[in-house]
């Protein structure tokens, strides 16, 4: 850590400071400049909150060197993640390391025959899991909420019928243990992404998670995130840029596709793009998705309706299947021109 | 809601929406302009999602007339909402209609001592409410997470030592009990403002709620999150602006002073504003707790300790309690000013 | 328009906005629903600006239907503006309509001799056309700024030497006419977007006109600004997004890739990415120009150097010329899996 | 200056950008933590610019020490720079160092006798510099741009028959010995914030600069636009926060009023406040302006208006002239309870 003194530190706060620092198992080496004393702080960097040296008076600013992360860091795990995730009928879907996966499904589980329908189709056009809401997180109180544990048992049918690793949404630390015994992926919603009791949750299980960037979250706050889950024992973290807010409105929100080689240059986990959340509207999706895989991301998670006019939430932006079986055949072509590709599980049998 | 068509929608199309929005229930005025259609729709509107209008093939647009909440708006509720905290030794502190409130406390309740010594401080400075994290939510899985039910405990004490209800944060459905066991106030952080199921969990409660905004969250979702609470029937909530995401790093968040006003103007509900965690840097604190009250807030919260440097977390934004009692003076010049008064309980026998 | 009336309206207001709606040369349609009244405005709206109807007593929103620019849309011109950039001894570089164009060359024209060598370089690797600073908006009033007219003849021999239309920026209305004399394409930087004068200026030329994306402008006053050009007669504008400011700070610009299919949806005019000034550091270019061009952009404009920590400006995001030669390879590969292509004019002969 | 080394950083490395380093004729004191190499640089900071130093190879990071500004910081001029400005007809209006100052007018000047009308009308109220457009900055080409030098000429004739200075908004490099002629108040708009060479042009004159913040501009980077003026020898900036553009969008802009107070610790120079701007809805007008004077602002700027339903720009967000007299009220009791005053010129003779 670096320590910047305030340019009127006396030479008594300035020994004060030092020997406060020092008190923290840490060694001082000061450097005088012209106009300000500068403290290089040396030790077990992760030991120490940088808020507590900040608070000291006198000092002005305190710049760390050290990433606040440790497990999600590439310089502790130089190698790519590669999560082997196991098919319900035989078989791996693999994630990571230049293996790309496509998850994709409605939004919510709507009916038994409509999650059926979907996971055939989006499996036939390319993709290796099904996603379906079974816990929704809705803006309003009045809108529909989701099936709950009839929807999670839909899609573990369904999953198994197509051989297809299933992903839902968990809200709530009370619903870890119900979801844990029907999916085969937890997912952690942007709206969750500091919800640190959950995080400490998911992380006691040994299902991998996909954890997606908070709408408000730095990349180095969203890979505290994953750090909080890793902790816990669980390594198959892979995240999922969803967009971010900023000023522009004419689309939900902004895909921050710059944060793929980011993470790829700070962490060895995967990372995917998840451009209908971003988009809010179907007719910008195949692009998004496109711009996803071409910066980098390990795979995208998409939703499809056969009827959006119907679907119960998010119709505007659920792919037809067609679309999204000419999306995947662009993506695949994107893939292959940059030494990458998708791969999905035989068919059950 | 006005639904507006894409210019080149054809008549059957026009004559296909029309019967869609009929069967939703709902009455469709059309009135077409040179360059577009543009469907006027009367009916119960609460009843419908737009989104269900949005995903029709030719729709462009679809424009809400109506708030999306309803118990939160000044429209439903003309007068400003004043919520009595009982005090445990007998009174009450008013907040909302022209009352103001100070809340104020260590960010968390360290041990028993430190939380009685800054609670007779803050109360004798003209903070009428005792805050303090006893669950404290923290960007690190490694970072000091709490002293959970023992500090529950040292707050109810201190503030029955000083006749002032007690506010603490609450992250965890699994919480929600004990907590209603001890404190006076829920408070809802930022992080957990969409939380759906901890505001369901706290709408069931007859306790106050003391909702922060999230650091992304639109002026018009803290409101749809004020109504999770209130559709439970608690009607107690106060809104707590604590500062946006932006560009400008300079400090931590960048408090939205301006929502202060225009809550008060789409809602009847009380709200104030937090500047320790906007800030995040005590020596910016009087400034904006200043600004929030002379652009209307009811209130403040603060964040107090005797030694920052010592603090457990948060240090850099904690005010020593005799800036805060300078601060308060300030705060009541303003507020009278302003024809508005802030009021303590009477200290307990 | 549609204007939405305040709840509190009463029938004398009513009948009094209506008659000022009327007085503007436009008919009002009244729609009555429970809880408000609603006016559609039919007539020419380009006419009148909305904040005339917003500052009348009694409205609370006024809603547009028609957007605010004309020339730029895609209503006025439905197909993909192609233009023409006539190289220097011949042949043309045609962009928009599918044909992609990449610009590359340095951030400032140090040098004669440093111009040349590039100029070949990034020929070479597939770029068609030379970009360099003459005048460069600076941060610091004490940072080099630029080498002006001396540099500007560099650019045009360079330009000739490889047969590459040349482009520079224009800062200034006292520039316009000599940087006019020697380049063949205007560039107006992200930070004088809305330096309305200048628009016009360029606009009042037959060059084409880059026009870079301010930082914190919507895409809607992008294409305003792009308005200004095209109303002055000039219709050759090139729309460049280059990054806007958001919260996250990994990098020194977010750039916003959903913004190039948002552009092609809503106008004809061709657009590209800057992917150096959105990263502000090399080892980022490469991932954000693929996503640009996955993304549909109808090129790319990069800074190269052949020794950035040598510099004059800008050094951390200049690619090396042959890490630029891979890229191009890329974004060829790219490109034709979506049946897009890039060309290059022929060598000098 | 420190540079962090990337962790892969051999010694051969290490070696070659010290000498680097000292090549630039600066000093370089290595320190090697566990994990990394840091290196402080001691020397004149001004002269080299950190990005010399990032686009080295194996280069990390380079933190300065040292603010990018020198003539605008507080470090440079301890004192609060208190402005005169000369009435036309005798007297003085100070600002800053605990002076207030209220500019008020039209937002475009229309015709000779509104501007006559609001002067007398904004004066009375307790304004002391009359506002008023003559080249207007506007979104769209097709919307008025102002009177020119006619207006300038009415701004001239009614400040003079109040006395009081006046201010206009310039535009272009163009029309500065213009604008110097008429009035006694250069205004830089947020749109010009980085038109560097009109900073230039302002620096060169010896009138007072009003200063607005660019709407993506960071604190860091409008102190720089300052040191632009400052830098030519004019020392007369006052700083105006307008707000900001974030993903809100309840109003316009949102006002930053934290600006504020880190203005005020950074730098020397007045800063004031423009809620017109900001709300761009005048019902918000008196919530913003106190809440600025409540968070340290040496002033504020209003638009006014008799009529704004006709007004030729920005109706909605203007005052009327009652409605600015009770806000004067509320703000000069808001000053006097924090030590501080607003003053007017006495009247014409």
């Amino acid at each position: 850590m670096i320590v910047i003194l305030k340019p009127e530190a006396t030479e008594a706060l300035i020994t004060d400071i030092v020997s406060q620092i020092e008190a923290l198992g840490l060694q001082a080496h000061l450097s005088r400049g012209q106009f300000r004393t500068v403290i290089g702080v040396v030790g077990e960097e992760v030991k120490v909150d940088p808020e507590h040296l900040k608070a000291i008076t006198g000092v002005e600013q305190v710049l760390p060197i050290m990433k606040p992360y440790k497990l999600a860091s590439r310089e502790f795990h130089k190698e790519d993640t590669v999560i082997d995730i196991p098919c319900p009928t035989g078989g791996v879907v693999k994630i990571g390391g230049g293996h790309c996966m496509a998850i994709a499904g409605p939004c919510a589980a709507e009916d038994e025959a409509m999650v059926h329908q979907l996971a055939r189709e989006v499996k036939h056009a390319g993709a290796s899991v099904l996603r379906g809401g079974a816990y929704k997180p809705r803006t309003s109180p009045y809108s529909f909420q989701g099936h709950g544990e009839e929807a999670l048992r839909w899609l573990r049918e369904a999953g198994k019928a197509n051989n297809m690793p299933v992903i839902t949404e968990v809200m709530d630390t009370r619903h870890v243990a119900v979801i844990e015994r029907y999916t085969d992926i937890f997912q952690i919603g942007a709206r969750n992404m500091q919800n640190f009791n959950l995080l400490f949750e998911v992380g006691k299980t040994r299902k991998p998670v996909v954890l997606k960037r908070g709408m408000a979250a730095s990349i180095s706050e969203w890979l505290m995130s994953a750090e909080y889950v890793l902790s816990q024992g669980n390594r198959q973290v892979i995240l999922c840029e969803r967009g971010i807010k900023t000023f522009e409105t004419a689309l939900r929100y902004t895909l921050d596709v710059s944060s793929v080689p980011v993470v790829k240059q700070l962490s060895h986990l995967p990372v995917i793009v998840d451009p209908s959340h971003a988009a809010g509207d179907r007719q910008y999706v195949p692009a998004l998705a496109r711009a996803g895989i071409a910066a980098g991301a390990d795979g995208i998670m998409v939703e499809c309706h056969d009827c959006p006019s119907k679907a119960m939430c998010d119709g505007p932006q659920a792919l037809l299947p067609d679309t999204f079986e000419s999306l995947m055949k662009e993506l695949n072509a994107i893939a292959k021109a940059l030494g990458r590709g998708f791969t999905t599980a035989p068919q059950a049998a």
